[in-house]
C-alpha cells in the first residue's frame, strides 16, 4: 500500500482523528439546571474549597495534553505546530483506543523553551497529565525538566521515555537469549538525539554499567571539544568510564549492544563481526533501520530488533506510553519517575514467558491485549510505591 | 429540586461531562500505519506547505477552546481556574449538544492580561475559534480586543455578545409589541459590567439611539468624576447624550425600556411606574431578578424578560453562542463581527412569527430545534457579506 497517499486521502475524507463529546444528557430544562446553571454551582464551590476535588467532579482524573511545537515531527523535522497536529490528532486517537485516556492535542506558536514551559504551566489546571511530543533536542530535556519543577501534574516526554522503557524491556529478553548479564555488558549506542539520552539514562537506572554513546562525531566522552552541548557534558560524566575515543566502528568493537536511534545504514556488517560473542543489535531508525536484519544476521547478529513492524521484534511507542498513563491516573500520581518506567519495562518484559521466549520473541507485539493492562498495573504499583502516588 | 445537592451528586458520578475520542479505527497495523506512522507525515507535510489544510485534515474547522481564568464564574466571583471548570465542561456539552461543535474547556492559572492573551495566542492553532467564558470586567474587553488583533481565528466572549444578541432580539419583539420604534425609545440600563456594556454596543450598532446606563453611583456621563474606569470613559462618549445625572430612579423617569444585568431587586415598583406609556423590562440579575415579573406587571408593564427558566422570554445565552459558532465554523470565518451578531439576533427575533408574537412571547425558546440552524444560517450569511468569510 502507498501509505502516504492512501493516509492523506483518508485524511482528507476524516476531517480530524478525534472529537469531543458530551456525556450527560441536555435535553430538558431540569437537565440544563443540574449540568449546567444554576445547579452546577455547587460542584464549583467544591473545587474552590480543595482543588484537587478537580480529579472527582471533572474529567481531569483522565484527561492528557499531548503537546509539541512541532521542531522535530516523525522524521520531518520542524515543520511548525499547526503541520504537527495530525501527527498530535493519531497520538491521541493510540492513548484512547490503547487505554482508555481521553487525550487531547495542543500545538504550540513557539520554539522558546520558556515560553512553551510558561504556556504549558498556565492550561495545565486543565489536564491530569502532560505528554509532551516531537520537541527538538536538547530543548526537549530542558522543558521537561522544568515542566516537572513547576508544574504538580505528571510530565512525560514520549519520545524520550517511551522509547527508553520499550528498549530496556527489549534489553533486558535479548540478554536472556543470549545469556549475558546487565552488570557485564559493553553497549555502544548511536545517535544523541532524545531517544538515545533518554535510553541510556534508563539503562543506567536499570542497573547496566558500560555505555558508550556516539554521534558523528564519534564517542562522547569527558573533555571531548568538539559538537558538545550541555545534555552531551552530562552525560560524558557518566558514560564511557573509560573514555574511549574514535569513531563507532572504533568503540563498537567487542561490544555487547548496539542500539541506534540514529540514521539509516550507520552500521555495517563489519561492525557487527567487530562485537563480542551474539551481538544484539536495536536498529531503530525509521522506516530505514542502522542496518538490515537480513544483513545483521549474516555478520553473525543473535537478536535483532527494529523499530518496524514488517520485521520481528518491534519497538513501537504504543507499548508504553499508553499503559504508562493508564496506571499513573489511575491511582492520581503526580509525577511519572524512574521507577514507574522500570516497572513499566519490566512488567513488558514478563510477558514474554520462558517458554516463548526467542531471538524473535522479545517484545510483545502491539496489539497484544495483555499490554496495556499489565503496564499500567506495574506503573501504578511503582507509583505507590515509591511516594508518586498515596496508598488507596 | 435542591439543584445544588443533586448536582453535586451527579457531578460526584459524572466524573466529567465531556470525552475525547477518537474517530478512525487503530485496530489493525495497517490502521495503525494510516493513522499513525508512517502515512500520517503527509497530511503533515500538506499542512506545512499550506497552514490553511489544517482546516481540512485535522479536527480544527469544528473545534472551539472554551476559556476562562476562573476570575468571575456565574455570580460566584473569582473561584480560580480549576474550580471554574465543571462550567466550562457544562459550555462544551451544550456546544456539541445544540451546534454539533467540538469545544475543548481550557482554564488559565493567571489574571493577568497579558499572561492570558499570550497563553491563548500561544495555543490557538490547535483551534478554529475561541469562546472566552466568565472572565471579570474590566479585563475581559482587554482580553477580547488584544486577542482579535493578534489570533487570526475568531474570538467570543459569550458572557458579553451572547447575553447581547439575545437582548437585542428580544428587544426588537418587544417593541413590535407595544409598537415603539428603536430610533425613537429611551433605554436604561443597570449595570456596568461585561454583559451591561456588550448590551449597550450591540443597541447601538442596531440603531438605537437614546442609552441611559446606570452603575451603582447611578447615571454615567461624561465628566463624571467618581467610580469611572477606561470603559465607563468610553461608554459614556457614545450614551447618555444630554448628561442626564442623579440615580437609577431619577433617570428612569419617562424612559421605555429598562435593561437590569445587575442585582437582585434593584428596580421598584414606583420605578416602572414613573416610566413612559407601556414598559419593556429586562431584569436579567440571576437568579433573583432587579424586579420579579409579577410585581413589574402590577406596575403597569407591558412585557417583562428575565434570565430565568420558569417565567416568560429567558435571556438564555444556549440560544446564541452554539449557533453562532456553528455559522462562524461552517464558513471559516475569521472574525465574528458586528455584522454577525446583528445578523444572529434578527434571525432569532425572527423566529417568532407575527402571529405567534406577544407579550409572554418575544423570545423563542431554547429547546426550539430551529434555534440553532436559524442562528447559523443568517450568521454564516453575514459572515461572507460583511468579509469575514470568503464567498464560498
Amino acid at each position: 500500500m502507498d501509505y502516504a497517499k492512501e493516509s492523506l486521502k483518508l485524511h482528507e475524507e476524516w476531517k480530524g482523528k478525534i472529537q469531543v463529546n458530551a456525556t450527560v444528557p441536555v435535553s430538558t430544562k431540569d437537565d440544563l439546571s443540574l449540568a449546567y446553571t444554576p445547579g452546577v454551582a455547587q460542584p464549583c464551590l467544591e473545587i474552590q474549597k480543595d482543588p484537587e476535588k478537580s480529579y472527582e467532579l471533572t474529567r481531569r482524573w483522565n484527561m492528557c495534553a499531548v503537546v509539541t511545537d512541532g521542531s522535530a515531527v516523525l522524521g520531518l523535522g520542524d515543520i511548525g505546530p499547526e503541520a504537527g497536529m495530525p501527527v498530535m490528532e493519531g497520538k491521541c486517537v493510540l492513548f484512547k483506543a490503547f487505554a482508555d485516556v481521553d487525550a487531547f492535542p495542543i500545538c504550540i506558536k513557539s520554539k522558546d523553551v520558556d515560553t512553551i514551559v510558561e504556556t504549558v504551566y498556565m492550561i495545565s489546571g486543565s489536564f491530569g497529565g502532560i505528554n509532551l511530543e516531537d520537541i527538538s533536542a536538547p530543548r526537549c530535556f530542558e522543558i521537561e525538566k522544568k515542566l516537572k519543577e513547576k508544574c504538580d501534574i505528571p510530565i512525560f516526554h514520549d519520545d524520550q521515555h517511551g522509547t527508553a522503557v520499550i528498549t530496556l524491556a527489549g534489553l533486558t529478553n535479548a540478554l536472556k537469549v543470549v545469556e549475558k548479564k546487565k552488570e557485564d555488558v559493553k553497549i555502544v549506542t548511536s545517535g544523541a538525539g532524545a531517544a538515545a539520552i533518554s535510553i541510556t539514562k534508563l539503562l543506567l537506572s536499570a542497573g547496566y554499567k558500560n555505555i558508550v554513546m556516539t554521534d558523528r562525531r564519534g564517542a562522547i566522552y569527558r573533555s571531548r571539544q568538539e559538537g558538545m552541548s550541555w545534555i552531551k557534558e552530562e552525560m560524558a560524566q557518566v558514560t564511557n568510564l573509560n573514555k574511549e575515543k574514535g569513531s563507532l566502528g572504533d568503540v563498537i568493537k567487542g561490544a555487547d549492544v548496539f542500539i541506534g536511534v540514529s540514521a539509516p545504514g550507520l552500521l555495517t556488517k563489519d561492525m557487527v563481526s567487530s562485537m563480542g560473542r551474539d551481538p544484539v543489535i536495536f536498529a531503530c531508525a525509521n522506516p530505514v533501520p542502522e542496518i538490515f536484519p537480513h544483513e545483521a544476521v549474516e555478520a553473525g547478529a543473535a537478536v535483532i530488533a527494529t523499530g518496524r513492524s514488517d520485521f520481528p521484534n518491534q519497538v513501537n511507542n504504543v507499548l508504553a506510553f499508553p499503559g504508562i498513563f493508564r496506571g499513573t491516573f489511575d491511582v492520581k500520581a503526580k509525577d511519572i519517575n524512574e521507577a514507574m518506567k522500570l516497572a513499566a519495562a519490566e512488567a513488558l518484559a514478563g510477558l514474554i514467558s520462558p517458554e516463548d521466549l526467542s531471538a524473535e520473541n522479545i517484545i510483545p507485539k502491539a496489539f497484544d491485549p495483555k499490554v496495556g493492562p499489565a503496564v499500567a498495573k506495574a506503573v501504578a504499583e511503582a507509583a505507590v510505591r515509591s511516594g508518586a502516588a498515596e496508598q488507596k
